[in-house]
């Protein structure tokens, strides 16, 4: 293994230690090519320097942590941070019978997701038997080293076999937690170490800066991955998007351009998705959280739709969100998550968006249908079709992060039936008159106040509001329904 | 259940029999939506009207086959037609146990992907024990009817239970077959009865000739569906395109625009897909049959590759064809097979086609990643580069429908491995040389013949073609490589 430790941009030289005898020599180039990728953030936290707490970036790491787990056998591990990485080890543990905690410091796991979304796999790690902290931050960690171990021969119980130790960590919230190996997951740096030193330009948010040839301030060197800013597809801002595939865009554009060729890197959308056990949650473009902080005007809508023709074995429910400019019909972003099917609705948002569609023209989108695959009206048709009759004026949303806070004026109408309410629960202060009884018992609602409808999903809410809209109500439907509602608390 | 028996148009009235007591009364109307649907052609085949012999459109066509069953206990069925209806019947018959004929007229099963697409289909269904008789016909039928069952009681075997009887069937190449029971699924026509008696215009493939707002030759009467002609997306000529999802979006069409609004239909690319037992077969826009018969200027890529990452569990090979413009990089059509994430591969497609995307702009396409989901390249990314490759002059096409007519100024070069050739068997007349041998063999090689060369799927075979042209030589690449050649004569 070989280190470049130094780059001479005027000689165009690079310095190569051999990691074998830590000797050095000099190789010329008349192109350079940066990929040295990111490094795990680890805070400043006293007690982490110990055998049992890790980052995971590389292979070596994860050989690491195996040999940790043969070594100390733990029962408990607590992993720290709540985005990719911690969710894999967090399930990797899982797989492996070791009680697991994870701790997140963010209100929400899978933060390129907004909090109503992140529910979905809140709800799916709880059911696992894991432990989830959300809003709970690792303050310190002391390392007990094992002092005997108990030896079954002298017929001593087989737990606390640690060869190593254990941990006693100090959460944020004065809560303290013993653990037999600990993982620090919370994010990573773009490694620009070399390309400083070199005098090379980094971006705002501290990136290797490119242009959109992959060209550092240096135009006989070019950088790709995880160590570069790229620009945002959306906003057209500089942006910090550590993932693979546009990493190898990347290099392959950068390899034509270094031959020659003119290749442009065309922006990132952030594309991502993750595996939390049986659930898959996803997103492309910006999310909310991210458009309210830009002051972008925007409005969203929410779909649960089976993932394939119900009455096919095998389908589930695909939550899905919608975000839009509802003056242009721009998509600006899309998140999901569900047990089958998520990766390919996030897949045609995303091939949307890079094209411009409008959400108006994701109506007519005309994806594949047969019962094991789809639906004739799939779930994205779906979220068009409601998107559009918002803008149209044709539906007068309200969102589940406005039902906590209705006033006197306004009244809420449960149209599901009494079965529903019975057993999967209602919000609280609902009327309910079931969609199908409406008609008939209307003048029981008032028409001088604004009447809030929800149903289980938002599609008999949408039939309910077009038939008190036109008896001459007021009336707003919860997009998403009460199943939106649900999950944003969990 | 009422039938609609005739429309007067001039007094706005159709004429409804109910089937009940065949009583008839008149109802008027402002608007008419004509959504009949399409019913099965039957050939004009002798003896086919016989209690063993039946169509599927409906639901009522089910019970009556599942009766069929139920009563003739048949251990052979005769499927007649490989398309969407025939493949579903026969995946039905086999996994109830019962021996099944697959009669196809065509030398292809699911006309809507080409030959050697359709290819994996029959190597699927022919894996699964099925008698799949390719370019073959039913020319006649005749109904054997039981005279005799066979009793168990006088200890006379459980064979030849049939209440009914069976079918002695006549094939097209003179063979005959026994069959106790046969489905003909060879396609479905337009039911235009209604729409023509009432003197509505038809379009010259027989179905209701309608507008963009889904209007037919009379301003107040609307059709929809499988009965009506629209318009193809990628040509803009009439095209019958009997599909659910196409049928859904012409009816939220259609009774916005009844109710006075303005909205059109964007045309059918055909996007289907079938399930045909463990595999999944698709396409979206033009085939190259279609193509071909056009005249339209077209170049195509194969890519096999894996649907997701191959280390992580559950990968399976996906098969993607993809036909373009090379000169503009227009998408034209896909197709692809395999028994995972095939839906996803031609959704994605069928949304680029839609939005006008280009070859070229499909390489920028950031689709979801993870490794149970995707690759950091997917099929499309790779599919899009080799096209892309082709249309920059970076590579020189050759297609397996070519292999087999080399002249004597070509050498066929297979790049594999020994291995590879001794297992999977190879292409007559092939010199092999590894690919990571080419640098060191390569004068091996005549200057003065065109290096055909060849590895299984075409990724090796452009590596060694960059370093067989980068070094004077004249050479071509078989896209797609061994496994397309041999899956198009399966």
């Amino acid at each position: 293994m070989n280190e470049v430790t130094h780059i001479d941009k005027a000689a165009k030289t690079v310095t190569v230690k051999q990691l074998t005898d830590d000797s050095e020599y000099t190789e010329s180039y008349d192109f350079l090519l940066l990929s040295p990728g990111a490094a795990p953030v680890v805070p400043p936290i006293p007690g982490l320097d110990n055998p049992l707490t890790h980052t995971l970036r590389n292979i070596p790491d994860m050989d690491k942590i195996m040999q940790t787990i043969q070594m100390n056998k733990p029962e408990h591990a607590t992993v720290v941070g709540g985005g990719f990485i911690g969710l894999e080890m967090v399930e990797a543990f899982h797989r492996l019978g070791i009680q697991t905690t994870l701790l997140e410091m963010a209100d929400q796991v899978m933060t390129p997701t907004d909090r109503e979304m992140a529910g979905f796999a809140h709800a799916e790690i709880r059911q696992k038997g894991v432990d989830l902290r959300l809003e709970t931050a690792l303050s310190a960690a002391e390392f007990i080293p094992n002092i005997t171990v108990a030896s079954e021969d002298a017929g001593q119980s087989d737990q606390h076999q640690h060869l190593e130790g254990e941990l006693n960590l100090t959460l944020s919230n004065g809560d303290s937690l013993t653990t037999d190996i600990l993982i620090m997951a919370i994010g990573v740096r773009p490694e620009t170490r070399l390309a400083t030193e070199a005098g090379l330009e980094t971006g705002p948010l501290g990136g290797i800066q490119v242009n959109a040839s992959m060209q550092t301030s240096d135009p006989a060197i070019y950088a790709v991955g995880d160590a570069i800013e790229d620009t945002d597809f959306v906003t057209g801002q500089p942006a910090l998007v550590p993932l693979a595939g546009p990493a190898n865009r990347q290099g392959r554009m950068a390899a034509d351009n270094m031959l020659g060729r003119n290749e442009t890197y065309q922006g990132t959308q952030g594309t991502a998705i993750c595996k939390v056990f049986d659930l898959a949650i996803a997103s492309t473009g910006k999310n909310e959280k991210q458009l309210k902080r830009d002051g972008t005007n925007y409005e969203k809508v929410f779909v649960h739709t089976a993932s394939h023709a119900g009455y096919y074995p095998g389908a589930e429910i695909v939550s899905f969100k919608l975000l839009f400019d509802p003056q242009s019909g721009q998509i600006l972003g899309a998140q999901a998550a569900g047990k089958d099917g998520i990766d390919k609705r996030i897949d045609v948002i995303a091939v949307a968006q890079r094209a411009g569609m409008s959400v108006e023209q994701l109506q007519h989108l005309e994806l594949t249908y047969a019962p094991p695959y789809g639906s004739a009206k799939d779930v994205i048709n779906q979220a068009a079709f409601v998107a559009t009759n918002i803008m149209k004026g044709d539906a007068t949303p309200i969102h589940f992060d406005q039902i906590d806070q209705l006033s006197e004026d306004q009244l809420l109408l449960d149209v599901r039936n009494p079965g529903e309410l019975q057993n999967g629960g209602y919000i609280d202060g609902a009327v309910n008159i079931p969609v199908d009884e409406l008609r008939q018992r209307m003048d029981e609602l008032p028409k001088d106040k604004e009447i809030i409808i929800y149903c289980q999903v938002g599609l008999r809410g949408n039939v309910a509001y077009r038939q008190l809209v036109n008896n001459g109500y007021k009336a707003k439907n919860l997009i998403g329904g009460y199943r939106t509602y649900c999950f944003a608390k969990a």
